[in-house]
């Protein structure tokens, strides 16, 4: 049984009732996405080490490390000290550190939290060794490129990784390697997201071979993305594996077939300004503040604007999407082609909108309104962060 | 002399040395910025109702009314909560209202707060007057499109126009006309924005000959956005003019020549993580959420990215722009097509990223950090809010 955590606030108010927009999140589908995800990393035999920054919340990742404090991945030294203060000790910083960070991050080890940081060239493993503290090193992870997608060593670049080994002694230690298939996210299919997942595990298992060859212990080998992790087959030889948009998915997931509309936690609960029949679309009271300005959709096969309009049920209205989107309007209109008919809607009419991207579309937001889908009730509310 | 607001937070920190990603602030450049908007409404003979939804800042909004509490345009219910908290007693919520705002609204004028709504349809007016306090009605303006840019009654439907105004009554009172020239954006000449700044006093004089014909008393014709408030030429029977973004400028106002790039009051601090000289690229550490997803150069001349990159100065360097915005992570190169060579940068090295929308960018932040760029320094703190 999982610990449920106390919501910050009790409430039982009918969704009709409450003020939008509102970011809606369905703790039903949430924990079946979490389920999914244990029980795929569990079948590989490796650790899990979600990733914080889509959820930024504690109540949120509390599920995710099933009910206790458990491994964590971070973006920012904020997320990793909002959840050291909660309990955890056991935090990857997952973006390459910049010297203005060290000192932070040191004081964090200094309150008894197994922070570890990042690397990927030896600029930066000089600077962290430099600034880190000789009698309680930094323990560092080489970032190793597996995909070509935005950072890391070349997983055969011995001189690369040699180099950056070398250079990470006095204020910093060398303890393991880590890669993301963020390529992962452009898949077209399972067999595509299969690949980038062996590429995952070869990539770190060819650049350990070259370190333990030089004699340097490489103890963790962290690979993830909620594609690969989900689909990934084998994973021998790595030790675990981070993700974090699956725990509420999104249209882009659904877009690569990673899961269904359906499995989508997360929605913002937006009303209906002002209907313009003759331009065949209506207002709503969710823009990009509330929405965000992601088009992750824009590439895929599908695209759905800034987010799939659904009715006050979280039923997805065929065709319609989020055209435009101000501040604080969204332009409703159906798909470029539809053939669909633009559902008929009045002022004050709620509709509920699906996100492109989960960690963009719950960034706008400082809470997370907890629902019943069954009773349609607002049960609670769980408060988000944001900053560095 | 503008009063001066206390900085709630005093410091005196080199540029150097703050950590990133960070919001900077020049007040100097936001000051005459504030001073050529107001000198531009002042020559028009008309009112200012400066928005605050760029700057959602008491101090920012303080110097924009003139160092005392005056007239303010918002977007949302919490900013005219937080300026009324503040002292700001006349108020425009100008985003059409939804129903389940009217009660949260009257709440506002029970305080002593001149708040107005705008509609622009019969339903959403029936709304209002049904759920509105008939002992203090809510005064109403009614949105005209004078662009065909997002909502608004043709300016020659008399049909709507009065079917509005004859739903304005027991919870509700007509009290004027507002159009909002958001397709000035899109402008390419100075002459074209003027057309604008036509086209919105047309528009309003059109409906308010309608409706004044008929009996119905219309007080205030409000009109406006950055680009059509700078070059109107003749604004004779409009009251007042309601402006924003100039108050830090951005790229997509560069873009078509309302400000120059200096102009630009507002950029992002990062600092270098990687370098990729055989990729024509480095990383930093500011990425959407520190910049925002916007690409509103998109559509211009010259698409900036996701911001146009300058040295720790805040000097740019030609042609360098964000390219990709991930999370926590920004790929700085090259624009395509540029024949400039990469600055040469080291890790840990500083850039300045100047926004494409000043307000989206902000509105990732929780405060601007204010600078005093002669001697390149951090003088002050002042803190920002969202939410709805």
């Amino acid at each position: 049984m999982r610990e449920q955590p106390l919501p910050e606030r009790i409430e039982k108010t009918a969704i009709s009732e409450i003020e939008t927009p509102a970011l809606l999140l369905d703790p039903v589908v949430m924990d079946r996405n979490i389920d999914r995800m244990r029980a795929a990393v569990a079948s590989l035999g490796v650790a899990f080490r979600p990733h914080v920054k889509t959820a930024k919340s504690l109540a949120v990742v509390r599920r995710m490390t099933g009910g206790v404090p458990g491994p964590i991945t971070v973006s920012t030294l904020r997320e990793a000290e909002v959840f050291a203060d909660a309990g955890y000790t056991d935090i990857l910083y997952a973006v390459g550190v910049t010297p203005n960070k060290v000192a932070r991050a040191q004081r964090l080890r200094g309150r008894g939290v197994d922070l570890k940081l990042i690397v990927d060239n030896a600029d930066a493993a000089t600077a962290i060794a430099a600034a880190g503290d000789p009698a309680d090193p930094l323990p560092v992870l080489v970032e190793v490129d597996s995909d070509g997608h935005r950072a890391g060593v070349a997983p055969s670049d011995a001189a690369a990784l040699l180099g950056i080994a070398a250079r990470l002694r006095g204020g910093a230690t060398l303890c393991g390697l880590l890669t993301h298939a963020g390529a992962s996210y452009g898949a077209t299919s399972h067999a595509e997201i299969r690949r980038y997942a062996d590429q995952e595990r070869d990539a770190l298992l060819s650049a350990a071979a070259i370190l333990r060859e030089a004699g340097h212990p490489v103890e963790t080998l962290s690979v993830g993305s909620t594609p690969t992790a989900l689909f990934a087959t084998d994973l021998s030889g790595i030790t675990e594996v981070r993700a974090g948009v699956f725990v509420f998915f999104d249209l882009v997931m659904a877009g690569i077939d990673v899961c269904r509309v359906e499995d989508i936690a997360l929605s913002v609960l937006a009303s209906v300004i002002a209907v313009q029949p003759d331009r065949g679309r209506f207002l709503v009271d969710a823009g990009w503040s509330a929405l965000s300005r992601d088009r992750g959709t824009a590439r895929q096969a599908v695209d759905q604007g800034y987010g799939l309009v659904c009715d006050a049920t979280g039923r997805p209205c065929p065709d319609l999407i989020v055209l435009e989107a101000n501040q604080e309007h969204g332009v409703v209109g159906l798909r470029p082609g539809s053939t669909n008919i633009l559902p008929k809607v009045a002022v004050g009419d709620l509709v509920r909108i699906l996100p492109n991207h989960a960690c963009a579309t719950a960034g706008q937001h400082a809470a997370y309104r907890l629902i019943d889908s069954v009773r349609r009730t607002v049960t609670g509310s769980w408060p988000r962060f944001g900053g560095w």
